[in-house]
Parts: C-alpha cells; sequence; structure tokens
C-alpha cells in the first residue's frame, strides 16, 4: 500500500492518457476531478493486486459514452457514487476497493475520485492496459467474469441495474440506454472477488501511468524530448511524424468514429500516415502499409511536450508523433484477438505484432 | 372476489381488443397464455379494488414493444415471472396482486397468465381504461405515481431494473433498450399500494371487457349484429363503415406507426375514412373533416362479425366499422389532454370530445 497525492495524480494523467491511445476520455477533466477530491479528503491508499485479500468484493468504475461528449458533459461525481451504492445495496456486501476497467485521462482517473470520496483504497490494476471502446474489451471478459449486474447512473439521477445473460449483450443494451440517457453515463461493472482481480487483471498499470507521467513532465523541466523516454517505459516504437491535415470525425452510435491524415515534414515529406479510430487509435497506416494495428497501442503525442493528444484534442497543423506500443500478452491470445482484433472493428486484415510490422519495414 | 374461468378469459380477450383500440397486443396470442395458464394452475381469482387492503403491494405487469415485433416474438411467460421476481426482490416486500396497465389483447391478458402461474389475484383495474403507446399514459401518472422502480426482462434473461427521475424518463430509456433487446420486453411497472390504485386506476375495466366479449359472442351465436350492443355498453357512436383499400404501415422507433384509408360501400360511397395510429387508433377523419381524436376511443370491427381488428390484423378489402367511444373522465381534464391529447402526437388540433364532433356533424 502506498498513497497518492496531488503529485502522483499529475503523473497518472498524463501517464493513462498517453495509453489510452487516444480515447479513455480528457486528462485535464480526470485530473481535476481527483485532485479536487484529494483536496477534501485527502490522499488515496493504492493497493498492489496481491495485498487484495481473495473475497473481498472488488467494483471497478468508469465513464461510458463518447469522449465527444464527456467534454460536454462534465461528470459532478454524485452519478458515480450513486451507481456504486445502488450496486453495492443490490449485492448487499461492502464493497472493498474500486479499480479502473481501462486505461484514459477519465477512466483512470475517475476511480480514483471516487475512491477519495468514499475512503476506499484502488487497486493497482485495470481491465485492459490501454482504452478500447467496448465493455467486454476487458481482460476479464477473457476469463468468464461477467460485466453484470451492473449499474448505470446519469447526472439526472436516472439509474439502471443491467443483468444480462452475457458481456456482449450488456455492452449493446447499456450503449443505447447511454445515448438515450445523454451521451454519458458512469458505470459500477464487472463486480468480482479479489482472487479474479489476482488472476484476470492487468497489473501495476496505475504505477506504470505514474511513471510515464513523471518522464514527460522531467522531459518538460529539463528541455529534452520525452519520446525516447516514452518508448524505453512501454517497449514502444516511433511509427510516424508530422503534420495533422485532416480530420473526419463524427459521433455515430455513441462512439466517436473517423479518420486523421497527418503528412510527413521533413525526410518523410512525400509520405502520409491515416489514423482510424473509433473512441481509441485502432490502425496506423502509412501510405497504405500496416504500421499498427489494434489490439496494439497507437498514441499521438504532441511533437513539442511529448503530451498525449486525445482523439477529440487532434487540430489541423498539429506537428505530432505517432507511437505504437505492443499491448499486454493477454490480448494477443486468440481470444483477445478475436475480442479486439482488427475483424472485429471491421478492418480486413489479420493482427501483426507492432514488432513484425515493423521488422517488415526494414527489410524493404 | 370471483373466479375467472375460460369462458370468462375468452369474452375478455374479445372486449380487451375492442378497448385497446388497435393495439395492445394480439387478442389471440393473449388468450392463449391466460388459457393455458388456468389449464396447468386452474382458475384466477379477480379482485375488486375495494378489497385490496390499502397497504399491499400491487405490481401491474405488461409488454412493452411494438406488437407487429410481438406477434412474431411469442412470450414464453417466464420473461414476466422474472421481471415481476426481480423487482419482489428489489422491493423486499412480498407482491400482494397483479393488473394490468392497459387494455389490449396481450396487455389486459398477460397479468392474468402470470397471476394464475404464479397463483396472485388480479385487481379488476387498469391504468389506461384502453390502450396508449407510451409508458406515462396512465392515470397513476396523472396523479404523480412513478412508474420505476421497474424492471424489464426479455427471452434470453437479459433483465433491467430502471429508476428514473420521472415517468417520461422512463419511458425513453426503455423504449430504447426495448428495441435493442429484439422490440419486445416484459415489465414489471408502477409498483404502488392498494390505496393508490383505488385513487388512481380506471376501476373494473376488466368486467367491462367481459361484458363486452360476451356480447359479441352472444350476438355472432344468435346471427344478430353486435353493433348496437357494443355502442350501448360503450356510449360509443359509429364513424364510418366501408373497405379498408390502403394501409400505410412502418415499424419506427419501436412503434407501429401508419395510416389505414377506408372507402364507403353504399350511402357513403363517395367518403373516405383516414386512420391515423401508433401502436393504437388515435386520430379518425371522414373527408378530412375529424370525427374522433385521442384520449377518446376508436376501434375497427370486422363488419360481419362485430369482432375488433387490431391494427397489423388490418388488410386490403376487409369490410369494417369504425367506432368511437368516450374515453374515461380522468383522460378528459386538462393534464390528461396534454398526455395524450392530439396536440402531444404532433396533430396540430384540439382536443374535442367525441359528442361534441358528432353534434357538428348533425348541424351540418
Amino acid at each position: 500500500m502506498r498513497l497518492l497525492g496531488k503529485e502522483e495524480i499529475e503523473n497518472i494523467a498524463i501517464g493513462a492518457a498517453l495509453l489510452g491511445t487516444g480515447g479513455g476520455g480528457d486528462p485535464y477533466i480526470g485530473k481535476l476531478m481527483a485532485l479536487q477530491a484529494i483536496e477534501e479528503h485527502g490522499p488515496i491508499r493504492l493497493l498492489d493486486p496481491e495485498e487484495v485479500p481473495d473475497d473481498a468484493l472488488i467494483v471497478p468504475s468508469a465513464m461510458m459514452g463518447a469522449p465527444t461528449v464527456m467534454i460536454e458533459k462534465v461528470p459532478n461525481g454524485e452519478e458515480a457514487i450513486a451507481a456504486f451504492k445502488s450496486l453495492e445495496e443490490y449485492l448487499g456486501k461492502e464493497i472493498y476497493a474500486t479499480m479502473p476497467i481501462e486505461a484514459g485521462g477519465i477512466n483512470s482517473l475517475l476511480p480514483l475520485a471516487l475512491a477519495a470520496t468514499l475512503g476506499l483504497p484502488v487497486i493497482d490494476a485495470d481491465g485492459m492496459g490501454r482504452a478500447f471502446p467496448e465493455l467486454q474489451m476487458v481482460t476479464f471478459y477473457l476469463e468468464g467474469v461477467s460485466a453484470t449486474p451492473m449499474v448505470l447512473s446519469d447526472e439526472k439521477k436516472n439509474s439502471l441495474l443491467l443483468n444480462t445473460i452475457d458481456s456482449v449483450w450488456a455492452e449493446r443494451i447499456a450503449r443505447t440506454a447511454t445515448i438515450e440517457m445523454g451521451g454519458s453515463v458512469m458505470l459500477a461493472i464487472y463486480p468480482m472477488e479479489g482472487r479474479v482481480v489476482k488472476q484476470s487483471a492487468i497489473k501495476n498499470i496505475l504505477s506504470l501511468e505514474e511513471k510515464i507521467g513523471a518522464e514527460i513532465r522531467a522531459a518538460k523541466k529539463e528541455n529534452e524530448n520525452p519520446v525516447d523516454r516514452i518508448l524505453g517505459l512501454t517497449a514502444g516504437r516511433v511509427l510516424f511524424q508530422g503534420k495533422v491535415t485532416d480530420i473526419n470525425r463524427k459521433t455515430q452510435d455513441g462512439f466517436a468514429k473517423g479518420t486523421a491524415t497527418i503528412e510527413g515534414l521533413n525526410d518523410n515529406k512525400n509520405e502520409e500516415c491515416k489514423l482510424h479510430f473509433q473512441n481509441e487509435h485502432l490502425l496506423a497506416q502509412v501510405d497504405g502499409r500496416t504500421v499498427c494495428v489494434t489490439p496494439d497501442l497507437i498514441t499521438v503525442l504532441d511533437s513539442d511536450t511529448g503530451m498525449p493528444i486525445t482523439t477529440e484534442g487532434l487540430r489541423y497543423g498539429s506537428r505530432c508523433t505517432v507511437i505504437g506500443m505492443p499491448c499486454d500478452p493477454k490480448w494477443r491470445t486468440e481470444k483477445g484477438i478475436e475480442v479486439t482484433g482488427p475483424r472485429y472493428f471491421g478492418y480486413d486484415l489479420d493482427f501483426q505484432p507492432l514488432e513484425e510490422l515493423h521488422l517488415v519495414k526494414e527489410e524493404i
């Protein structure tokens, strides 16, 4: 157990946005929520997964909806508490701790804010090790853990308790309800025992986010380029550098879907990188050649500051560096690829690990 | 208290379809469900509202969805029990009785089938005295009773518990969830105490349905036209007689919406009647002149048999008689008109009682 204060929150917010691969919500809003909760209630206890009792009830918390909507509809914190309390009452057992289900500016920080407010610890783990757009895209799902009973709450105080036959149905019903409820809601989801967290979660991810954020901030202070430090921590590679020349973005079916085009500037002046996203970046191609694809991570960094840019933060003219990072090995299994691989999202190509795609380029 | 056996069910199914004004579900399916439940579990106890203890917990049951979908997706009975049991558990109090929320081929009969299966009594009352397409269109809503906590269950065993700030939000969220869940679901809804039923329900409506059905069947047996008998029981009037020449029907936003055109045959050969429906018939016009409009009741009868025809049962060439019937006085209040009047459904006209519209015609 260690305590997270304001400094740690600043770092986690940056690292979470980076692993959020363009989605997971605006890091500024997430950070403010967590900082305010710490201000009021004191620092947050962060537990290593191994410290959690096997029979303790763990309930992850998250925001669901298109990030484009989340920005205009800032949560007031009450929704998350309502969802959490309502699920606790339904399960008839005290909740021992919460945790994120994904990495992202809001979705890594919201559980921290909630934990501070409720005086609960947070477990240093999540269910993706990155961000993904759908609820069944968590390592818990790969191990057969059910998303339900889960609770959705909105800022108007509407609340839904779902019991579905599987997590794909949970996603379908929750997604349409979310759209009707104004485009974003708070979730208390994937209730599970401590033993299941130890077995199926992606561990020490908040600590990794914190390290990434700390390196980026240190580099900034020292006027250094942070990209190399990031690649060192994440085993990542630079995929492309250039200037955003086109963004095509729409909010559809509760998702922010679109493409971004980045043109090369110097050595790669005649090259073009295309990013395809659905809340998160899912496919990066350079001149039509795939350089990184889901479930591996694609993140856009500001070329000057090294700060991660969310898909909704992409602006025409921005100088940016696109990096790719290998996903957790749990995602590279047959089931993992089936649930989060390119074919699930409608791209007619097989998953290839970032490392291999990179090799191909070097061979050419 | 009296017992309802097979004979009573046969009658109620017909009368319910007639008051269902074209909606409320297919009477054949509803009847089969109730008859089968009686076959297995014995007759159903029907309680007069005055017999219900003030503090007893009453939970109405209903099917939600477009009637066009209900026909293809016959409920197996398990969904309704699941919804009912789940709400009972959530409320932590034993349910004393159930009742319909609306009149209709399925929605009057489903609570009877459920009651037989669970060994519960049914209250001789509902919340509309007719059928309406939306969940807040019940007399309980006029008196401030909340639709939630409510439970939706589908045949796949998905279930949702809703707690909303008002019944309009319950309608919105439940409707989109219903569409996602396949177009129809079972509801346990508007939980309330016995005292509230006595105050806000439309009373003795199942008995009225039974009387109407008995008259239609008796007339058939005696080879008489039942229309006059129906008008006598419902204070109704004949609006038009003719032949269906056009039907325009689509399932949209979870509703069966459309228009039907009926052309006159003998005395009224050059006249045309147009019916506008959204699950239920809402507006009847003869040569562009309004002859009956929601919340007053519009029902289409088979001209030969006097049997009510649902909107999805309307066929090109059918000989039919359109009748109008005054709604319950609760609907003719300012709030009642606001919730169920023509302007709510997008028709640019004020509500006028059937009796007055009829007078106008006689003056001309």
